[in-house]
This record gives C-alpha cells, structure tokens and sequence, in this order.
C-alpha cells in the first residue's frame, strides 16, 4: 500500500522535516476509515477510530477527578490521541474476539507509520503507544479506562450494541470491563451498574 | 430536539454529577454526525467535526515546535478538542461562505450545551472555547492555525477540494489562510507554498 502523499507528493521547496511532518498527518487520515464495531449514539452507523479517539479525548478531559491516583490531564490526552494509530495498517481488533497475531500485526504497523516521522517524533510517539499498550502508568490505566467506558455508553445508549454478539455474556461483558476499576472506583461502579441493568433489562445474555 | 441520553435515561443509581458528566459524554457524539465540505484524503467522502477535531489534536502534538511563541501544547488540545462542539446545534459554516447570524446560533448552542455539565465544568469549557474564538493567546493562535492548515492539506490531497467553490480564487484562498502566519512563520511558509502550487496547477482559480 503506498502512503496517502505519494499520491500527491509535497512540494519540495517546504522544509524536509516539516514535509515528513505532514506527510505523516496526511497518512493518519486513514484512522478515519478504520471502523469499530460500535454502534454511534447519534446516528445509524458504526464508529470510526478517529471519532472514537476523539471521544476518549474529551472523556479525560471531563473525567479525570475521577481518577483514582493522580495524573497528567494532557499527558493521558495524548494517549488516548495515539492508541489506536496502528490499526490504519493493522486493523481493528474487536473487543469481543481471539486474535493470535494482533500483536505481530500492531509491531510492524507501529514501525511503517512511525517511520514516516522525523527520527525524534518516530521515538516520541511509538513511546506513548508502548505506554499505553503496558498500562503501567496512572495515565495508560486511565486512558485504558475510557477505551473501555466510551463503547460501554454507547451499548448502552444502543441498548445492547455488541453485547448481543456471538459468544457475549453479561459475565464476559463484566470481565473485559473489569479493568476500568483499575483506574477509577467511581467509572467502574457506574459501569457495572450499566452492565447490571443492561442484564436485567435483557440487552445481554445472563449467565457466563 | 430532545438530548440523546433522554433516549435511554442513565440509572438514577448513578452518582449526580456523574450522571451529568456521561449525559455530556453521550450528547458530544452527535459531533461525529456534522459534515464539514472538506473531503477527506483517504476515503471519497466529506469529513466530519470529530474526525477533525482529532486530526487537528495530532497536529498540535506533532507541529507544536513551529509555534512562532512558546505554547502549552495540553491546553492548546484542549482548545481544538472543544473548538466545533457548538456546531452539534449551530451547524457547521463553510469558511467561504457569508453567514451573518452564526455568532448568535453558536452562543445558543454554547449555553444549551455546556448547560448539560456540573456548573463548574459548563464554566470551564465555556472559557476554552471563547479563549479560541478570542484568538488573544498564543494557544489559541496556534490552534486557530491548525483548524486553518488542516483542511489546507485536505484540498492539496484532493487537488482543489473546496478550493472550487464558487467565488473562491487563490487570492481568497490566501486571505482566509493568512492567520496561519499570527501563529506560525514556518507553517504559513509551507501553505503559501501550497496554495501556489495549487494555483499554478490550476486547482483553484487565478486572480481575485
């Protein structure tokens, strides 16, 4: 596949770091055709990645109190702003799916579309993605939060969404869910409750 | 026009200002339903304000340094997450168009909005976007240069894009652009060069 600007090169008299620069934001365009499973709240189609991504951004800015442990606000903006650039060339992987190679797939992705960067911002920016993918920080773990909160309004609001998918469990929902709890008490308690209602009101399937 | 969360009502079991919070959250995916004319680069089809406004994010972490005054490159993200949101109820103004009630709608839409968040927070992402509009800060400069920029590149990819609207020459073209310069030599530099090329090419009409 040939990069988005090949098809119309940058002229050669704009500054060599500044064309890879943009070189680089035209190719990450493609995020926008990069479709999730998930159902928009506002409109009768699925979402794309850079939607979401957009939607994760204005969720930390919003729910960042209700982080359990302090952390940079802009530092876990700029997370949620990466996290899902390597699946312009690998892909979305559903939550609710066995995947055996994402990870191999997500390796090489990050290596292509980093290396269209300026040596500096290639390192910058593949260590936001590493840190996000570890969850070790207070910021990936928050940032990991909303990545799971933001498809579990929209199921919500969807009544049922991809929880109705091949498989899915109202227990299986809660495990893959889980994980908000490790950055918010407070998020993780409204998304059970979310998840407890959705189950009583028969949006997913009872039992495990 | 009803919210959308009025559509399938959040559990009173959840937290008030919580409650708020995720009805804000919900509502904001309507951003994702406002076309903008641009089209996009990597798909035959016009953008949307969500798919911007995080393209505009990216490029405020990736062309920060040709910011002409030292920025804080968190809050100038914030600005262009928060910049379109009026548009959910003002709709979007084409920049080559001649609207003359557009502030009026977009105050509207401002208070209804920002009206659905804890006061403090309807107070605080009211200040960001008149901070942007203002265009008095550096930040807001550089994120104005951005929303400016970005459809800049979007034409270039589509050799002419709205740069074929009626009544629009290169000389409108490099009127509208200019605010680049306020926030970025370096930036307006390059999309001089690109318009002069598109005009060369014949992308956008000669003269003014």
């Amino acid at each position: 596949m040939e990069i988005l600007a090949d098809q119309t090169p940058l002229p050669d008299a704009i500054d060599e770091r500044l064309r890879s620069q943009l070189t680089f934001v035209i190719e990450v365009d493609r995020l926008k055709t990069v479709l999730r499973q998930s159902p928009l709240a506002a409109a009768p189609r699925r979402e794309n990645d850079a939607e979401h991504s957009w939607h994760l951004a204005m969720m930390v800015v919003l729910l960042a109190e209700h982080s359990d442990e302090p952390i940079d606000v802009g530092h876990t903006i700029r997370l949620v702003l990466v996290h899902d650039l390597v699946e312009i060339y690998a892909g979305d992987t559903p939550l609710y799916s066995a995947s055996t190679d994402q990870q191999e797939r997500e390796e090489a992705a990050a290596d292509r579309l980093f290396g269209l960067l300026p040596p500096d911002q290639a390192v910058a920016m593949r260590a936001l993605w590493d840190e996000f993918e570890a969850r070790v920080t207070p910021e990936a773990r928050f940032a990991k939060a909303m990545d799971r909160l933001q498809p579990l309004l929209l199921n919500w609001m969807a009544r049922g969404g991809t929880w109705k998918s091949p498989g899915v469990t109202a227990d299986v929902v809660r495990a893959r869910k889980a994980v908000i709890g490790e950055a918010s008490s407070a998020l993780w308690e409204a998304g059970q409750v979310l998840i407890d209602e959705g189950e009583r009101r028969g949006w997913s399937r009872s039992g495990s």
